[in-house]
């Protein structure tokens, strides 16, 4: 075998084809032993170092595996390849540059996640000590077992858990049949059924910037691009939805507007009127993702932009998971009844329908009054935590970063005066055992941001990572005079 | 208002797009009750059925709504006509023509389903009657608080569940590491993720015709095709997979060797072994579906093609769907760690993974033999169904169809002599209470075949069913002479 030393292509890549060739072609069967690094380094004329790159690729590909002491052994010869070229398809975003180093970031927060130990300061869900666990063993036991349906569910979901939910979406203001009502396994879901049967691929959503959007990949996946407005603290700002909806073809609005992610910005009510105003006049939908509604800590948000509106230009999600339990999946769409008949359509074809058991426990818990119960008990506590945050912020950023306190929601948007690089304090704290969700995960400008969450680390520990957070930051910020 | 008379354009559609421009300028706002069908067709000068037929494309597009005696109001602007936009492109299957038919009959199934009083003879699932309630209201009234995990959970699902299902697999000898296990909710799940996270757009997939994955449509929603090959009494006949490969750059195989729906065919395992000789040598990965395995009536079905492959070729999927509870939504999907991390990943982006109540009433029912136990149940009394359906095919039908009696899973793939209209017959069954699942949902050309299921109806309704069925045919073949 000769390498190719004029070529344009890197020898660790040439490497790499030479023993994928022998893999594929079956003469280095799955099972066998690679030669050892130094031999091939010999038998191919390259240094020890190409040899090891070019392995570590194809470990990375799921072809060779390194075992300690047992040599480098062959482990596959067609998946990892398939599994291969399709990052590259998938990752056909858009804004292609603009996430590769997001989602490697958010890969390793969901794994980090389930490390024992890691203190959680950015996590979007309420610890489990505020989860209704003992509770809801108690309505489990009651089940009684005629309620129980095992087999597979109406198309929009469990009709008895429409009703509770048309009854919950009545208290705040929203009035619907229940053929308008579609069950999801979470708003994510909700948000992946739209972006795929909903959008037009190239389709453009106008959405507050930073947001939770910029964060998963559901529509940027289909090739959808993101056009961001701007924020006060009064809720996105629509005076330019119209040039961005000509300039970008926008073809449809996603808004958070209460106790906003990650920012946790209420839209005010005013901005709610010029909102449904501006869009009814530009003929947008608007999708209200409202799953923090519930959350409020000093008073109740304005009236839904669903309950306002009057043309059926708004399609409304909601969700269990913020304050009941995540892991229920349960969440839910409020349109008009074709788009719903469509999203049911979809959802059938993708997974028929959501967990009957879940539905099940979600309905009790909405008709027993558990939610409602829960969701105060969610309040107090949250209000608590929030203080608690408050002041420790106050006790050891306020020389170097800016906030607004949020009346609601999980979240505090902190600002860094330092420009510290976010991977790096991102890695920095993940040795400590702290995880971040840094601002460039909800807007890529947005490198002096971390979202702060409240919810998830219990007291002692928020103390313990906002101190060495700070010291992590005063070191990274290095030389850097801060004022 | 002139309607052009010398245009292309149809008169009912100008009239359509008359009342569009009316609403959609806002001039008539929703709320605001239409002239009536009568003024409309004077004023337009046109019949009143063109004014109907443009009222129902209306009202079809979600834009007015009819109320009983009440006239006809506006109920809608934007949303109706983007929900409308989206069935063209979503319905972009390859294979569109072809599937045109289909797509509206099974929503009529999933809808007729619920329809009180129906005689489901086509169904893929359990009867109500053979799902494990009890048991299950037990398991729940036993769960201990603490070991409910209400949080989000880990991308590859609940750790204990895939040791449940690992163990669960070891049983029919496939050996498994953890990471290789991907929790999903239901098999229908994993062949969605497949579809967006391991496929290019303008895939091939080869499978047996007719498949079960005709009748859905995630692959061809993506712009995938598909080519059949040709099923006998053994299975999937492999020997044209290198021709169709090259033909139609096949990709994937896709297969249910296991109690095949709809033919109820087992493959045996001299087929298995050329099935995986031969896709070895073509580089074709598998799609192993085996989620009706353990539903055999007379003896287990061979071993897995995922047990008895060496190379990591399969990616194997199973579900609780077919002897637990199709409304758990909990299925697995089994193959080399980077094609289940990569799924996983996709999984997350989804729906955050399968409702944590499922996944722990799935690793209950696993760990407690409950799964076992039911299965031995299920097993008893499919075999007393099949025997009754048995033996009314040859009551009733032995002189107009054939079939073979099937060794396990839920279907009799019945071939009628007479060439009837398979969406006659469909009708017309459904208006005598009766749910009929044509062959044409499988094979378009199957347009003699019926699936038919003992899983589901009661034997009472069966023979109710089977009698009328005998008489529609009948009627339907009318003067056709029968042999
Ligand atoms: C704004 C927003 N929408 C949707 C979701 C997803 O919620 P669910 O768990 O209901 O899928 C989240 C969760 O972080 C969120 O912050
Ligand atoms: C061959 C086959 N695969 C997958 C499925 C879907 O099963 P699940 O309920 O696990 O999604 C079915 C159900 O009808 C099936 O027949």
């Amino acid at each position: 075998m000769e390498l190719d030393r004029n070529s344009t292509i890197p020898l660790h890549r040439q490497v790499e084809n030479y023993i994928k060739k022998k893999i594929s072609s079956g003469e280095w069967a799955v099972g066998t032993k690679l030669p050892s690094q130094r031999s091939l380094a010999d038998s191919l004329a390259v240094n020890r170092s190409t040899v090891i790159t070019a392995l570590e690729e194809l470990a990375a590909l799921g072809l060779i595996e390194g075992r300690h002491g047992g040599g480098t052994k062959v482990i596959n010869n067609t998946w990892g390849l398939v599994a291969r070229r399709k990052p590259a398809d998938w990752g056909n975003y858009v804004e292609a540059g603009r996430y590769k180093s997001n989602l490697p970031m958010i890969r390793k927060i969901n794994e980090a996640e389930f490390y024992p130990g890691m203190i959680r300061m950015g996590t979007g869900e309420l610890s489990p000590a505020l989860l209704p666990n003992e509770r809801f063993a108690g309505l489990l036991k009651n089940a009684p077992s005629g309620l129980l349906s095992l087999g597979y569910q109406e198309p929009k979901g469990d009709i008895r858990l429409r009703e509770e939910i048309s009854r919950h979406l009545m208290a705040i203001g929203i009035q619907t049949e229940l053929s308008s009502i579609l069950v999801v396994s979470g708003a994510l879901q909700a948000l992946q059924l739209i972006s795929i049967g909903l959008l037009d691929h190239g389709s453009t959503l106008i959405l507050e910037k930073p947001s939770y959007l910029y964060s998963i990949h559901v529509f940027q996946s289909l090739g959808m691009r993101f056009v961001g407005l701007p924020i006060d603290s009064d809720g996105m700002r629509p005076e330019k939805l119209s040039d961005y909806k000509k300039q970008y073809q926008g073809s449809i609005v996603y808004t958070i507007p209460s106790f906003h992610n990650p920012t946790g910005v209420v839209m005010t009510e005013k901005r709610r009127r010029e909102l449904l105003l501006e869009c009814g006049r530009e003929r947008l939908p608007i999708i209200e993702d409202d799953v923090y509604r519930d959350l409020w800590l000093d008073a109740p948000p304005p009236c839904t932009l669903k309950g306002m509106d009057q043309s059926g230009n708004v399609l409304y999600i909601g969700s269990l998971s913020k304050i009941l339990s995540p892991g229920l999946r349960i969440g839910w769409v409020v349109g008009p009844a074709p788009v719903i008949d469509r999203l049911a359509d979809i959802k059938m074809q993708s997974d028929y329908g959501a967990s009957s058991l879940s539905q099940w426990a979600a309905e009790e818990s909405l008709r027993t009054g558990l939610y409602e119960e829960h969701a105060c008990f969610v309040r107090e506590q949250l209000k608590a935590r929030r203080d608690d945050l408050a002041e420790l912020l106050d006790q050891y950023f306020s020389d170097i970063a800016a906030w607004r306190i949020p009346t609601g929601g999980f979240y505090v948007w902190l600002k860094l005066v330092p420009k510290i690089d976010p991977h790096l304090l991102f890695e920095e704290a993940l040795r400590h055992g702290i995880l971040l969700n840094p601002g460039v995960m909800y807007d890529r400008g947005a490198r002096q941001y971390l979202r702060l969450s409240y919810a998830y680390a219990a007291s002692e520990e928020m103390k313990k990572a906002i101190r060495i957070l700070r010291k992590l930051v005063m070191e990274l910020a290095g030389g850097e005079k801060i004022t």
